[in-house]
């Protein structure tokens, strides 16, 4: 095969950069039949598939001036498989589709699917293959299927006199795209946040083998993501806001673009932390932090107000 | 739920478009978990998971002007259920990516939704959710779950000696696509057939259960995706021309238009027939055709000889 390191997808058409892509997708054992037939075949342990989808578009859900090919890999295959995650359940498998301008070197798409490669083997997850086609811009369909050791969780089982809580970083990522947005690479760590989030991929199942009674991704910002627990579950959650601790990056940032560093942590999304709502009497390992309790009534309150910043993510507003 | 008539997708956002189009997917028995959690679930007998994934874009793949919503539905979700036949598999569930713009109409969303509703219920599968984004042009991902009952039937199988025989519709869709391209729409069931493929679900099983050696849907072309049956196979194809009937719109249009409808027949993609390879002694359904033979060597010969128009599609030529 050749590695033209200049190249451009132009240069080679769609079956070729399908070939040029091919070899950096390993495939396990429970691949029965990898990319190039039709379709790919998969074992499937357990009788049930968990799957999931995600549209991501260059300019809405990332920039190529902000993120590196592989960050943007390495993001898209967390969004999902953090899905399956919010299941209680492990990815197992990804399909891609790939819209590329034919201007796109072939190295930023390498790097794209070498993104991919590393993300879904943090998981033990393979690429089974995809689509691609040329496109005005860079267009990225993810699709992850996953299995689930025991019962999924859902968002609909909160109940009243749960705890809330939640495992992972909280508001990094919204830092970090804040800093971007007015031009600064620094504080690094928030930038890197954004960049490629840190999801705590075996917090799902171990929520559901704790009893979790409903779990999801904190991908909206946590108010928004608690507003749709307690939609689903028919309860009210009440979130306490000395519950969090403010992470010293935050509050540099906060102080120096002049912004309450609550407000990432509360409406911030992209991290893909979990929270979860769990039985009261629970013992929780040390990284899950108790934030909130569900009551009787609707939505989320913070120290029992309705906070100003809690709409998350309204992409057509 | 509203439902306003003349309503645009910007005037209820990204949930309240989710909210609109849920109830037009119907959920059968085997899910689990439909849309509105983080990820679906499905039951998957057999323990394996036949999977494809599809980009379609708006101006490449599909044209507002030229197909209605229904159609672009049907057309999508028939591509997709056409790589799980091609496997000799049934389509059980699909996810759908969707970008749109904020200007378009509800109505066109809605019949889009009922498209692929529609189509997916022809095989019994169903639509479990999917994700949608805001959009400068339509952008449809489609991903398909499918089940084997037996062994997947793949591209590589095809051994010298075989019989080369199709299933379905040949260069009806391309002749209806070349009709719009001049501006016409006559005669329209070439047309139809651009807009809204008629895909031989059931002969997918039914090649695999004759003991097809190959199997591959027609997409690109059938002389390209011969030559994909014969690269994986390591054989060479001959078809004979004077196998195929030269139905009676493709010899209109072909004459309206001063082109060889044989053209239309070997290199036209997009109607989602099949091509199978059996063993030389196979009994075939009358609506398999035998048109041609695998040997030794490799590539794909029409009567002996190359032929002059057998690239397919190259999308980034």
């Amino acid at each position: 095969m050749t590695q033209p390191r200049d190249g451009l997808v132009a240069d080679i058409g769609e079956f070729g950069l399908i070939e040029e892509l091919r070899p950096i997708f390993s495939q396990p054992d429970d691949v029965v039949v990898g990319p190039g037939d039709d379709a790919a075949v998969v074992k499937m342990a357990g009788g049930r598939c968990v799957v999931s989808t995600d549209l991501l578009l260059e300019g809405r859900h990332f920039r190529r001036d902000w993120s590196s090919a592989e960050d943007v890999g390495h993001k898209a295959a967390a969004a999902n498989l953090s899905d399956i995650n919010a299941m209680g359940g492990r990815g197992t498998s990804m399909v891609i589709g790939l819209g590329v301008p034919g201007s796109t070197p072939l190295e930023w798409v390498r790097d794209l699917a070498r993104g991919f490669a590393d993300e879904t083997a943090e998981v033990g997850a393979s690429v089974l293959g995809g689509d691609v086609s040329a496109a005005d811009s860079v267009v990225l369909s993810v699709t992850v299927l996953g299995a689930c050791e025991g019962e999924p969780v859902l968002r609909s089982g909160a109940r009243p006199g749960d705890v809330v809580a939640v495992c992972g970083r909280l508001g990094w990522a919204a830092a970090g795209f804040h800093v971007l947005g007015r031009g600064f690479r620094s504080p690094r760590v928030v930038v890197e946040a954004h960049r490629r989030p840190e999801v705590p991929y075996d917090a799902g199942p171990e929520a559901a083998s704790l009893g979790a009674t409903a779990l999801i991704d904190v991908s909206d910002g946590l108010l928004a993501d608690l507003g749709h627990v307690a939609r689903a579950s028919g309860v009210g959650v009440d979130v306490r806001s000395d519950a969090f601790g403010l992470d010293e990056p935050l509050q540099a940032v906060g102080a120096a673009l002049g912004v309450d560093p609550l407000a990432f942590v509360l409406t911030g999304g992209d991290d893909y932390a979990l929270a979860a709502t769990f039985a009261p009497d629970v013992r929780l390992p040390d990284r899950w932090r108790v934030v909130g309790a569900v009551g009787e009534g609707e939505g989320v309150t913070v120290d029992g107000e309705e906070y100003a910043e809690s709409t998350g993510h309204q992409h057509f507003a």
